[in-house]
């Protein structure tokens, strides 16, 4: 083989690693929220865990709070503020009693994610130039279909976040 | 450059991928569980994720269910049986009221992981040949601490999870 094929390898390999990683790393798709502008980042539902939750009352969801490596990383080292290019992603799911798991357990206990509720996905995203009025923090939603929520709900986002100012605007916790 | 060179490039750039992704693929680690022999999978709090669930009751925990790239790979294709290889681990966390979320919403809705209970993890790791008799599952559980559960509740797993052997006696949807 010649010098041209292993420069061929390398390329082929370097090219697979970044196609690997790339859905990671969050790149912008479909149609943008009003006011921070924002799309969907590509590859979110791949991120890894940060926690979980149910929110009860009039939302009554089950919730799986996910981050990118950057908000990963921040997370499990406990830094504060979360570095430029944190995204954190929040999937909710109407919280629906599961039929087949209580015939088996004999007694309704179990809750398990059912339709996606008209709030399905939220984004906040860290830039603090971009988004220096609220916190450095862009903040999105989205329903199950990639629609994009109005401004008015979005104007309220910020406001709810500032009482977690100390821990930069996130109300989540890494859960172990 | 030499050839060689290419070559050392190339095997650079694939040992790179090799430990980029090598916690991912579940090495053994710390004390095995009695019966299956299965020890914790290391790199298993990085994997995606398969779906949350609360689990009321004499639980009474938030969970959430992630999976290797097999399980992974296994759900979003729709694909039964699960392949040999797969392990679908589940973290649990006490069920508590978030006060902190509670006094911003003014009212008693956010539910989040607490302490870790007996049951914290639990793991499903698919080797049909080794576990034949129990529907070509291992299970395991571990504390927090990593200390793994006694003979007698390792027992009781399969009896249960035959209940859903037409999924391959897997409790877990994928949560989209």
């Amino acid at each position: 083989m010649r010098p041209i094929g292993f420069v061929l390898i390398a390329v082929v390999v370097l090219a697979g690693v970044v196609a690997y990683m790339a859905p990671a790393f969050g790149q912008a798709d479909g149609e943008a929220v009003p006011i921070f502008g924002l799309k969907i980042p590509a590859g979110y539902r791949d991120w890894r865990l940060i926690s979980v939750a149910h929110e009860a009352g009039n939302l009554n969801d089950l919730r799986a709070i996910l981050g990118n490596d950057a908000a990963i990383k921040a997370y499990r080292e406990g830094k504060l503020p979360f570095p430029e290019g944190t995204i954190i992603a929040r999937l909710a799911w109407s919280y629906v009693p599961s039929e087949e798991n209580n015939q088996v357990f004999g007694r309704p206990q179990s809750f398990v994610p059912g339709p996606a509720p008209d709030w399905y996905l939220q984004f906040m995203v860290k830039d603090s130039k971009k988004y220096a009025a609220t916190g450095g923090w862009g903040f999105a939603q989205f329903d199950k279909d990639g629609k994009p929520a109005a401004e008015a709900p979005l104007k309220n986002c910020f406001p709810c976040h500032q009482a977690v100012k100390a821990r930069d605007f996130v109300f989540t916790r890494y859960a172990p």
